[in-house]
């Protein structure tokens, strides 16, 4: 069985950058990537591409007796090697013996510690092979294809499902550990593999928590609740922020849920191929700071999100990094008072050569429960 | 409010391994060290620990401002600086204005790119101040004081109460992916945090895979399944495998149960102060090579346990670590037959003077259900 025709681009894309850093093979170490290039979803892998100029590239997976049978299953076309030792010393060695001369590595995701052992699998005079290209694979995975895409759009589909069903159990009272709970219960039975990252739930004053993880806090009466969840459908993350009021808001509350979401939908009506990371961060921060809420938005707008939760590009203040068609971020602004309370709106936005397309279908209206 | 007696021996130890290391500050940014030596709980931190050799060390915490709320709650005793940039390179910053010396940073635990980046906030003539010093904390971490064990033995109950709870609901039919669903939801209702690693539920020929996550399949009338999984309670974490026959059982099926349970417990009974990780690893192995089922045990016999699932010390081949009292590590040698099944049985055992007690109160006889 050969690789799927997704697989292929994505080794092909590898290549290319490998030769344009002038390196005649790549040791991808980080596991996401390794999946993107291989399939292989384990969690001890290094995986080695060559960089040919003209023959087809040999690509070869490293990983441990654990994986033997789930490797070969998971990645045609991908010779597997068990190794006794080490994934990436078994790669160096690799190396050695197929008189590669520049290999480069992942320095954003490779520790000093393991850098120095690699070297050691490697003869004196040849250590120089290992050639620093930082997190140039995870860079290309920040494009996604339509495959990718339509993937992301049914995870958060499956997010805004959850956040609906949810919100018709949530009472005061129940604690946010068992909102947590139930939401989590209802992503694995609808097929999630697993949560994006710890469930918020973050209630009350709690809500002024940017990361209120849940808790063993009771709902209020009254008082904001701040979902912010994702589910892992076929290994891509979802994410989205909604904000819910569990009694009758005061007029401060209200017009502070109001400027949040405003502020929010500037920051999606920023979305477009071409603006900078720091342009979109800025559309929502004005709106805060017209509303003289922005000393209380302490974070930035948001973050690509993938097969990780946390990719490029960055949507921070005086980020460079231009939007290209086919990124999926997230955008997310927040306004949080410390002991009082805090509202935060997040949805994953489709970066397209005109505009950005929301992929999460889920109201932000004002929600009084 | 100052620190607790638990985080100033913790912070005392920190010292003293930093003295002996030859610094006179550490830099910790693996945030389970983080979180050992100060309680920060947050996404994002880089704690100093100054190492003089008569006053009391100051303790600086550097994180962003998603956390100002909560790392002033979670740190009595410690300064927290909110940075605007990368938590580390705030601290090295800091390191010059402090005029420290020699500063120990993590290099089992800092990227190749990370260090360079530190390095650009260090004026060039005081570069070699970063100076690297391994795993010294999380090697602290190994050996826990009684209040540590004490919640692993909670987070090791709680486990066992939940297997217990599961096998009740257990048919065939029902998917992977919903006896994980139901048994994460448990979890999370009996406080747990978050499940330690992805849950594992193998069924049929899927139990010959030794990271079998849940899945889609269904359990089938007769075969085994195995479950191995654990919950974060109060940080720390637990970690058991049981695997359990859905119909009746071949006779070689039965054989190969009793051959690991046997290899299980001779490595439990081989578990004491003072030998080390390779002879515990051996004691089992070597139980199955005298069954000649040893080629099918492909992973080794454990692992250190603890605010991380995965810690030091190593049970494996070769492995020359000694045990101490007061590690907790992880019991679990497994036979894996690709295309047909597998077993694993896994406790979690304390080490003490005169053996090894198990932390995981659960039976390991044969069950048919």
């Amino acid at each position: 069985m050969a690789l799927s025709a997704r697989r292929r681009r994505a080794v092909q894309a590898a290549r290319s950058a490998g030769r344009s850093a002038g390196v005649d093979a790549l040791l991808i170490t980080h596991l996401p990537d390794v999946r993107w290039l291989s399939g292989f979803t384990g969690s001890n892998a290094a995986l080695l591409l060559t960089v040919p100029k003209s023959r087809p590239a040999k690509a070869v997976l490293f990983t441990d007796g654990r994986y033997t049978a789930q490797a070969k299953a998971e990645t045609p076309g991908t010779r597997v090697v068990i190794a006794q030792k080490n994934a990436a010393l078994a790669a160096c060695e690799w190396l050695v013996e197929a008189k590669i001369r520049r290999c480069g590595f992942d320095d954003d995701n490779t520790t000093v510690a393991s850098l120095k052992q690699m070297r050691t699998a490697i003869p004196k005079k040849r250590r120089a092979m290992l050639q620093p290209v930082g997190a140039l694979v995870s860079e290309l995975r920040w494009v996604k294809d339509a495959d990718e895409i339509a993937k992301m759009r049914r995870a958060a589909a499956l997010g805004c499902q959850l956040f609906e069903e949810i919100l018709g159990l949530m009472e005061p009272g129940m604690t946010e550990n068992a909102v947590a709970a139930d939401l989590e219960y209802r992503a694995r039975l609808a097929g999630a593999e697993a949560m994006s990252f710890p469930t918020i739930v973050a209630s009350g004053e709690r809500s002024a928590l940017p990361h209120g993880k849940a808790s063993a806090a009771k709902l209020p009466r009254r008082g904001f609740v701040t979902l912010d969840f994702g589910v892992v459908l076929d290994g891509y993350c979802s994410d989205m922020t909604r904000t819910v009021q569990m009694g009758r808001a005061s007029d401060e509350e209200r017009a502070v849920y109001d400027a949040v979401l405003a502020a929010q939908e500037a920051g999606v009506a920023a979305v477009r191929s071409g603006v900078t990371g720091g342009e979109v961060d800025e559309a929502g921060r004005a709106v805060l700071r017209t509303a003289k809420l922005d000393k209380w938005f302490t974070h930035s707008t948001g973050h690509g999100v993938g097969l990780e939760i946390h990719e490029g590009p960055r949507l921070g203040a005086k980020q460079k990094q231009k939007l290209e068609p086919g990124m999926v971020v997230t955008i997310e602004p927040g306004v949080y008072m410390p002991g009082r309370f805090g509202v935060r709106i997040e949805d994953m936005v489709l970066v397209t050569a005109s505009g950005g397309e929301i992929l999460t279908p889920c109201t932000k209206a004002w929600i009084e429960l």
